[in-house]
């Protein structure tokens, strides 16, 4: 038997991971991540599923622990490739139907609904669900009968018991009796396990919203959330109802989780508490609640068009009070920075991150992945769901917890974790596996090479030379120049000398012999490089376009043309040395 | 009398106030900041001086706080256009000399040495100085007798009272004597405005240094911290000598402030605690300690290159321990966290941020700043150094410290502060302020239009087409082409016949008359998109250089040629019809 993740480790995000035994394979997760900053112009990331595709056959199903983006996010662009089963919790498959139409896929993919306590026999394995609370409904722990014992799955979770008012949160319970069960192996969530302690109940934020709420009783009061945080959303509209105040919504996707959470009945609000903004401009502000996205400061989310003036409906201002309820993701620190700043511009206060409990986390801290440890009483540790360091805290965590640091395995996408029937277990042979960069609509490996000229333009651009030469290495016409991003203005007139003179030297040398005319490129680059660096102290990257005119190669016939054109004369100018 | 920040407003870095009474200015700081992430190759940013260099002969000089590049670093581009003299600690002049060194600016500034307790007078005003705590020795505040009383500037400063043993600390008595004499206007560092309590003493880190050598007695113990923070190097030279380990120091910057420290008495160290590399081979790990730069995740830094395996010294392994004794500045997170991840990859152990107490920051915490408002009491406040949240959050403080609101300003970089003799403040008019982005040793006023391409440039690459055409308007040569960051490899090869089709569409549309010869190039730019666009999915930059020949327009001479090539004769070919 192999565990074999595909994503989810040494990063967070684009979790995938597949349990193979002989001919059957299942896979858990099948998410997204967003891109590193250094990926210009690229949208999403997804695993590479080439060993997914190769052994497609083998696979019965998919299992989503939750609806998150990082968990379900590449479904669209690899469910099509494998057509398997998916299994998943009501609104987890939910979300899967809305991206899959969002995203304009055509596929119809076989959804069958899960719930906690079931267990689904697929191929030789028994798959079962446990409830644990994460900052989204529906969420799940996936344990896997094989038959070489149980593998159990985390999912992303927290300890939280009480998630909010009348909601149950994290099973604890069957947890102990898988344990009792016996697991071979567990895999959990590491994406805290650098924070220490526990993570905050859900319901703590209720009572800072209260505070909130009697403390800006005249005011208009602007709530930012991630959308999907549905029970955040529930928080807002209880403790909005019982301070009278209306919800206006804002926000493409907070609108349409919203929506999707009433369809399902995750939500229970009354649609009169819910106002359109032409109802909101009748209201006063202090009877009013904007409940919005862009918590994270992302471009075009609603709070950060508010922020900037550029909202349709809200305009912010003195009598307005902001709560961020949400911890920027590493990465996203600068975008909400900025937004804070821009928002205090407007006149507003704002609350956030520093100041206490507005947000509570979706993922366990150190004493919840103990308590977890010691439920479920792995006989093998794999730290999924992190970068190298959290893996790395995690795994420490564990062996501090008694579990021998040879049964605990810190993997890369792509390795595999072989057990065998004797008990054991170890590393095995890797398998195809990365990262496919999907930029817009196009799907397939994004080419490093794109990746890298990218970084160069975007660094010193880009100088473009057209020369048009005859058959004696001469120029034929004036040399075209344009650039982009490298050159000052007042420095562009004057280049054109000197980027002339460099090129008619290159041309020299083609015609002296000293250099080949299939360097001619080659050469002309390198004086243009050198002149533009020393005269203007600009290092673009130097693109020759080199046209030859009277030779057999201009012939090419227009299409546009009603007769072939003949082939061009040769021309010849006063020098009739020939290239050597 | 006119208060002027003409940086650190709004921002952290390229701090600079000017202060201007009739015809006297003098300056406080004069910084550079880093650049932000959208500033694509930009090395670094400073003041925009224009109102400095307009009103030079007013100027009576300029007095730094202190030696870090935030508030010296735009000295070397900006003094050699002023010729005023400079004011500051030994230890800060030091450093600007070593700068104008390093950045080979041939302008010898006038050097004048100031010391706490010092009073100068300059023009009108009378120019005081106050020890403060910060992260780097030398550190002043700055106290301004003008005509119409007290100007207060803190500079960067915490209250730490044992910065380490035997150095002394915030000099409390002088700010209260200071706020008995009465203070106008105070100008206070907002950085920390954000963090409530008090921020440690600089000596609780030897406590945890002092913990680290006797937990990892066995290993080699590597410290990545600040080169500038001598105060940190001093610490682990102390210890290291307690402990009998030797100190090898990594980087160019560690190195140089060392030896700097070391030249001007600020750092007692026995020559025989450094060791050279060669040393270092022949000791074993646990008798020797690494001080390196990288605390930052800087490309190129020496705990950067360690962590890849690429530092020609240092290989580490699971017999280390990296203490990273310091906190990401705003911006550098993902630097320091795949640094952690990479460090965690070789092996070895890894003390940052979240393990508390290997840092201590050099900034005033909220309780700080309430005792500094305290003591001076200033009637006028104007927070300084920092983002808007900071100046907002600072003011905030004041005002709950009892300072009226309408004496509270927050200023813009190029706001100015209007003092009058009747003893009122207010907002005057603006002057000339900005940023001022280098790239590289290039100086003047980066054109917005060069980051706008280059940010197009970065995010979807660019296509030059070069067409060589006669004076029919037809193709005289083979279309040149070339991309870069936009086109996969595999369909570079594939888009050249719809690159052709669109360009001599659009040239039979010139022919036509349907576009004037000047819109070709418009006409070749829409069409060539949106065929590729259609195509590829791919929205380059669409550039076209366009040539003609056989008309006057070739008749360039080559510098190169010996004699003068005649006029190019117009070229014919079976298609008579003229351009419209």
């Amino acid at each position: 038997m192999r565990v074999i993740p595909l994503g989810g480790m040494g990063e967070i995000g684009k979790n995938l991971t597949a349990i193979e035994y002989g001919d059957d394979i299942i896979v858990i997760d099948c998410g997204l991540k967003f891109p590193e900053e250094e990926m210009l112009g690229i949208d999403f990331v997804i695993p590479d599923v080439q060993y997914l595709i190769d052994n497609k056959h083998k696979i019965r199903g998919i299992f989503l622990t939750h609806g998150h983006e990082d968990h379900i996010g590449a479904i669209p662009l690899v469910l099509p490739r494998l057509c398997v089963p998916l299994y998943g919790a009501p609104l987890t498959l939910a979300l899967v139907e809305h991206r899959m139409l969002d995203t304009r896929t055509p596929y119809k993919p076989s959804y069958n609904n899960v719930q906690p306590g079931e267990t689904v026999k697929v191929g030789c394995f028994e798959v079962g669900f446990i409830r644990v609370s994460h900052s989204i409904p529906d969420s799940l722990a996936i344990y896997v009968r094989t038959p070489l014992g149980v593998v159990l799955h985390s999912g992303d979770f927290k300890l939280d018991i009480t998630p909010i008012g009348g909601v149950e949160g994290t099973d604890l319970a069957s947890f102990a009796e898988l344990g009792k069960e016996g697991v071979t192996l567990l895999l959990s969530d590491s994406t805290n396990s650098e924070r220490s302690g526990f993570t905050a109940s859900e319901s703590i934020v209720s009572r800072t919203f209260e505070d909130v709420f009697r403390r800006y009783k005249d005011n208009r009061i602007v709530i930012a959330a991630f959308a999907s945080n549905l029970y955040r959303a529930s928080q807002v509209f209880t403790i909005a109802a019982r301070f009278n105040r209306k919800v206006m919504l804002v926000g493409r996707s907070m609108i349409s989780y919203v929506e999707l959470a009433r369809k399902l009945d995750y939500i229970n609000v009354s649609s009169d508490l819910l106002i359109t903004p032409q109802d909101a401009e009748r209201l006063p502000p202090n009877r009013m609640v904007v409940l919005t996205t862009g918590s994270q400061g992302e471009p075009f989310s609603g709070l950060v068009l508010m922020s900037k003036g550029e909202h349709r409906q809200i305009r912010l201002g003195e009598k307005d009070i902001v709560v961020i309820s949400a911890t920027p993701i590493p990465g996203n620190e600068k975008l909400v920075s900025n937004t804070v700043n821009r928002l205090f511009a407007c006149g507003c206060d704002v609350i956030y991150e520093r100041d206490a409990e507005v947000h509570a986390s979706g993922h366990a801290s150190r004493e919840e992945q103990k308590i977890l440890l010691n439920l479920v009483k792995p006989k093998y540790f794999m730290p999924v769901h992190g970068e190298y360091r959290h893996l790395m805290r995690h795994s420490q965590l564990a062996s501090e917890m008694g579990i021998p640091a040879r049964n605990i395995f810190v993997l890369q996408n792509g390795d595999t974790l072989e057990l065998d029937p004797s008990g054991g277990a170890r590393p095995g042979l890797r398998v195809s596996a990365g990262s496919v960069l999907v930029d817009g609509v196009m799907l397939g490996e994004f080419e490093g090479s794109l990746l890298r000229e990218r970084k160069e333009l975007s660094e010193s651009g880009i100088l473009a030379i057209s020369l048009v030469i005859d058959d004696e290495y001469r120029l034929a016409a004036e040399l075209q120049i344009d650039s982009r991003g490298s050159v000052y203005g007042f420095d562009r007139g004057n280049m054109r000398p000197d980027i002339e003179a460099a090129a008619v030297s290159a041309l020299e040398n083609v015609r002296a012999g000293a250099v080949d005319r299939e360097v001619l490129a080659t050469e002309i680059r390198k004086k243009v490089r050198d002149v533009i660096g020393k005269n203007y102290r600009a290092y673009p990257g130097i693109m020759p376009l080199i046209s030859m005119i009277g030779t057999g190669r201009e012939a090419r016939p227009q299409e546009g043309a009603k007769r072939t054109r003949k082939p061009g004369r040769p021309r010849r100018s006063g020098n009739t040395k020939k290239p050597g």
